[in-house]
């Protein structure tokens, strides 16, 4: 990965915030500044006039890690807080002005820095600066999605090998989650949803201990991590013969589906995959039982921007990797939901999960 | 559970803190004080004259969740942020003092509410309060942890059965952890550490794909999530014969946690439960080798307090669960850890994780 490159950006962006450097402590930020990949550090990153000069600190629990890992910043094992410890460097380095991730940090955390740094130098809030680098994959991150992908995409295949009636949702995605340690992801993006019978008409319908019916949809929602990124994906399958009108319930999802993925490409304002979607439902009559957003970026993070939801401006731009996912639940009937990442491509886009939509009964 | 009760216990502590009421934002403690299981919401504890008011607020996604699950609060479905709507009814209900969780909220979050509330509603930083209370377990608490914990053991036996040489530490955590599926579990409370061989060094060793040698130690570290609760337990196990160098590591290890479970007791300090066992490893030689403190409460999270580490003054009680879990880690042999659950009881101590600690040669 091109540290340096993202750092260089990084620095860019302080001068516009109006700080001499930035303190970062959000974990998934870190990782994507310097590579480390342990729980427990804090990044200054000093805009110099020749460069960004980084400082990475830990503390001994990490020595080794950290020793691998830390790419582009001058590495510090300290016994004090790693937050302290790197405060405690950009006091002596005589910043003026040293931004922190208002997001990320708590009041009191804030407030210990602010004690500790009285005066000399004073502390400013600043956005999500590298997040809205993170939007935009750079072509190593893109190829680590791809293959984070295709691993989420051959487990819906053993995953339909393992569904029969009376089984828990929680063994499927106990199995489900075996296969994908098997196939060498890290660990699940996300807590696995599986969602079966009348639960599939819960937006949120984590695994539990309910047996799968005989007839009624089931939601499959999973990602896997692999090699640090996410993967995100959606297939709803039928047990047993689907009725009528769950044939249409599902055939009006995956129509809206492809209406918002057909929608993506450099230029567009989010809000606007998301409406050609949700007109698609609106037309056939689920207007109201689509009740949640289009999708979100994918990345380090499972959720991460852009937002794709109802009015927003934010335009798509090449190499965001973004999810599709509408949905339509009716308590009487259950549930469906389809989800695929798509990569942004200079042209259009590439659906990253390309796993059947075709309905399955099972 | 008992939620009527430990919202009084902290509306008395809201009084001392000279607030009238509480913003809780931090999920697990709002699970702890009215039951609901979601991760978004916030709940407004007043502490009235004639018992504490409270308000639990979220959103549309929650609806029927928060209205099987919610006791004793008032449930509010809003179209605004959780945390916007109980600040405003905050300042409907005409309250001078408002308390938020400054150790859980965003510097950002913060700020946005003291915008919000501007002048008619003070906003003041209080600490841990419900982290406090939930230190003490109540018999309710109890019953749920016991189980959880008796849960762990049963995966121990099951994990010994899979353990071989040339599986991969990733693929016996997913094994641990579909069987932990299978018998109710909703999920694990951490990332699963399997760490063989020279990995076993690591304290931090979680799953990876690196195969099981033909010798050496093996470190299972690993707990459930039972109705909500956590366990956490730790077991090492040796790959083929063990050496003399190496079982006297074992017995180290082993003697030293005893050594700490058997200090634990009401009224103790739990630097001195560190004390007993870090003692027995000095004396037999591998004190520069025990890198980390010896324990932790755990309970609807798997860290929570008491801290048991070098120097603490708090006292045990009665109701405390903790973890003891000493470990030596040196890098040409391997690692050793043994941890159990331990609750403190009016007399002295139970352990909750009695699986053999006899050492076992695969």
């Amino acid at each position: 990965m091109n540290y340096a490159l993202r750092q260089q950006k990084l620095a860019a962006e302080l001068k516009r915030a109006g700080v001499e450097a930035l303190l970062i402590t959000h974990v998934p930020n870190i990782r994507y500044l310097c590579g480390f990949t342990g729980s427990s550090g804090a990044l200054l990153i000093h805009a110099g006039e020749s460069g960004p000069k980084s400082v990475f600190c830990t503390d001994g629990r990490y020595i080794q890690q950290a020793a691998e890992e830390v790419q582009c910043a001058k590495l510090v094992i300290s016994k004090k807080p790693a937050l302290i410890e790197a405060c405690t460097r950009a006091q002596r380095a005589q910043i003026k002005k040293l931004g922190f991730e208002a997001e990320h940090i708590s009041f009191n955390a804030q407030h210990r820095l602010a004690d500790l740094l009285r005066g000399k130098t004073r502390l400013k809030a600043v956005g999500n600066l590298t997040e809205a680098l993170r939007e935009i994959k750079d072509p190593e991150e893109i190829e680590q999605m791809k293959a984070a992908a295709a691993l989420g995409v051959g487990l819906f295949r053993s995953a339909l090998s393992i569904i029969r009636p009376g089984i828990s949702e929680a063994v499927i995605a106990g199995q489900l989650e075996l296969q994908a340690r098997a196939a060498g992801a890290e660990k699940m993006s996300f807590d696995t949803i599986v969602a079966a019978g009348p639960r599939s008409a819960l937006p949120h319908g984590r695994a539990s201990s309910q047996l799968v019916p005989a007839s009624g949809f089931i939601i499959l929602d999973y990602g896997v991590i692999l090699a640090g990124y996410c993967s995100d994906m959606t297939r709803t399958v039928h047990m047993g013969r689907v009725s009528g009108v769950r044939r249409r319930m599902y055939e009006a999802v995956k129509e809206a589906q492809m209406a918002s993925i057909q929608a993506v490409k450099p230029g567009v304002e989010t809000g606007a995959v998301d409406r050609a979607g949700r007109q698609v439902l609106k037309k056939r009559g689920y207007g109201a039982y689509f009740t949640h957003s289009t999708g979100h970026g994918v990345g380090i993070e499972v959720h991460e921007g852009p937002r794709l939801a109802k009015g927003q401006k934010q335009k798509l731009a090449p190499g965001m990797v973004v999810t599709i996912e509408p949905g339509v639940y009716i308590p009487e009937e259950g549930g469906v939901r389809i989800e695929d990442m798509v990569l942004v491509t200079e042209s259009g886009h590439e659906v990253l999960t390309p796993a059947t939509k075709d309905l399955i009964e099972l």
